[in-house]
């Protein structure tokens, strides 16, 4: 299974960034395109103050910092100048998630869709939306907002594609910033199935494709969440895609790339549950030649190697 | 604001080391003097055991090692050579900072201001002391130890300047080796203003500059306390620099170079109050192209971009 | 006292895997040889479900996945091309040391010592055995466990010598995923010594060298564990080896190579203690020229330099 996707990841909760310029990100999107990548995701616009774009609504609403660069247009031109398809990941305020009222969040991201389509509509590369909230199993208010941001997504643009990217509940979701690697209170396949046959429900129509985080649950486990999620995409009309951590989880380091081996697995898994297709978090980090982190320019080494056989 | 200073770090409580060669600094040199960097500021003589010169009474006095390098000599003979202003930090025992007796940390830097005054001081970069130890709001025997060792500092070496570089006790001002990021009990504006008010007194006349460490406040939060810094420097004649710290304090690695939009933040809230100077912590680390960090060499030519349109 | 051996550290417990293949790891035979190692230890040859060599046994017995390179058979390739002494790692399966009955530890390591000997005995670099499983202490079940692996090891492979590398339980014997540094409850001199006299005397006949993690105690504590150490190895008959870590375990990073006037202390230690041979844990990430932390490249050159004075 080839990776044809990645995010990019230009306002992040916690990957150090690496400031590029637009000379080092037209040279990744040239590596992406050597190893088969297609869609570039932009995993969120803005989180908090900090945006990708200078949104006249954002600044004045939630006082946003004007951006040094227009992140967006920038990798609109480098994806329409490499023929890929590039899906614009909705604003996080950060504010909601943990009231339960998600009326503030979709207000914001209402505006954000119209302005964004307004000012970057007419590139030919802009090809779908990624509703940037993470949630897992039962994010109070989800359901609503994945649904209605979805809709709103598409009826401005044609229809164009909608995407989320959940967490599966398992042993390895705890929090970045701690100490633990792993938890004892992980999600049965079961629950799992149970919970998120109710969210596909409420989402399916606004919500084109699911790409579950395959970094949560233990190795061996892969097989039996996949084939799961496969079924549920089946049965409610969404399309099942990986996302592919290139990242290492089982490290004290938090984060750097993952052990090819780890990667291996986990493609081999969502091949052999007929997923739709494999992105990645992220590329420009993880898997990317020219990564801060030399691991990466070794890992894309190592999958290459690898996709030469398949 | 351009950055004209910099720390430098060699002997760290939290940065890993470099195991850089007189050759590397040399270099470093060259890159700092390039961005217009024209100080350069030893943050610490030695902490505990370790030292970065063959101090005999601190070898003595505290079974400290000697040191495989004269780092001090090493530095000195570099900004000599590159014409820059070399601050000496003193020595950190750290031993009295918990005891709130800090009789027996004064009487060892009076004996390192003296030995290195007598070693050094004919150096035409010996420009300045650097007070190392790092406090917030009231620490106890502060206001005694500052005022003490830097007119000790002063009267030895015919009255060159001395500095400080204290923390904000914001809600990123949490220990590094924790899992956490930020805290609840922040301290207000009003509070800070008080209490330096009162340090400031008490060292006024001792110390020349302070140079707040500006990276454990939020972003938005950067001009309050900054006009009050400024304010307070004006109110009590010490001159207000800014510690642009070129570190990210928001990422679970601790620590990477930090975002450059963030570092232009700082910078750009440090000029609209009017300080004097800024300098960082620290450029070999964060903010060099021959960091072992590679998003420093990215940050340095970010850096260059910007100072270029100033 | 030079490091003369290294740990391969292909399935790790905590450090960032850095993706390289075979030519990677002959040019860092290359660098090793250069700086005088003639030993390469495999430190475990499996972790759980995770394998350096297809082992038939291990996957059927434990789920083992099949690993894409058998990087047993690489490393002895390049020992014997590189005239070097290989120690063979044994399998930890992490099932049986909380339980104090590690009869089925034992069992597994049988077939896998035996399977190893018979697939690669014939190497004339396969030179020793490395008991993998790392304890301090009394661990529950280790002196039987070391006992019975070690004679076992030797009985199939006409007495090849046998190692094992303890940690001392000293003040920075904390868990790498933790946020602490150090304990409180560290091992005093005289405990230590007491305790592994008891395990030396169970052990003695089986394991031929015992090489102590350097790292879990302060610098200043060295010369009295490591003069300990020696003589109870001369008591008991086991060559004393040091093993210097050349990762820094005072940083919040963990783990970045260490800064090498702390390796020199080490270094300097173990010789006036009269150690037998110093390996290190390990020399591709932390000192190898081409290691993805670019420290460990200055590490390398600064080494290089004090072996130049030897």
């Amino acid at each position: 299974m080839r990776i044809t996707g990645t995010f990019i990841d230009e306002i992040s909760h916690d990957i150090a960034h690496q400031n590029w310029g637009r000379e080092e990100w037209r040279k990744d999107f040239a590596h992406m395109q050597a190893v088969g990548i297609d869609t570039v995701i932009l995993i969120r616009s803005g989180y908090r103050r900090f945006l990708t774009y200078p949104s006249p609504h954002l600044m004045s609403r939630f006082g946003c910092y004007e951006p040094p660069v227009d992140l967006v247009s920038m990798f609109l031109e480098l994806a329409d100048e490499f023929n890929m398809a590039f899906y614009f990941g909705l604003y996080d305020s950060g504010q909601y998630w943990d009231t339960g009222d998600m009326t503030g969040e979709i207000d914001a991201n209402r505006y954000v869709v119209d302005e964004v389509w307004q000012r970057y509509g007419h590139h030919k590369s802009f090809k779908g939306w990624y509703i940037t909230h993470e949630i897992s199993r039962r994010t109070k208010g989800a359901i609503e907002a994945f649904s209605e941001l979805g809709k709103h997504c598409k009826a401005i643009s044609g229809n164009l594609p909608t995407l989320i990217s959940p967490w599966i509940d398992g042993k390895k979701a705890v929090d970045a910033s701690l100490g633990t690697l792993t938890k004892e209170q992980a999600v049965s396949v079961r629950e799992h199935e149970r919970e998120w046959a109710e969210i596909f429900d409420g989402i399916s129509g606004a919500i084109d494709a699911v790409a579950f985080q395959d970094g949560h649950i233990d190795y061996h486990e892969l097989d039996a969440f996949f084939s799961v999620n496969k079924a549920l995409g089946d049965k409610y009309g969404l399309s099942c895609w990986t996302n592919a951590e290139s990242f290492d989880r089982d490290m004290p380091i938090r984060f750097l790339p993952i052990k090819f081996e780890k990667l291996r697995l986990k493609l081999e898994a969502a091949r052999r549950a007929g997923y739709d297709k494999a992105i990645t978090f992220e590329f420009s980090h993880f898997m990317s030649p020219q990564s801060a982190y030399l691991q990466a320019g070794h890992l894309y080494n190592r999958y290459k190697e690898y996709i030469a056989t398949l």
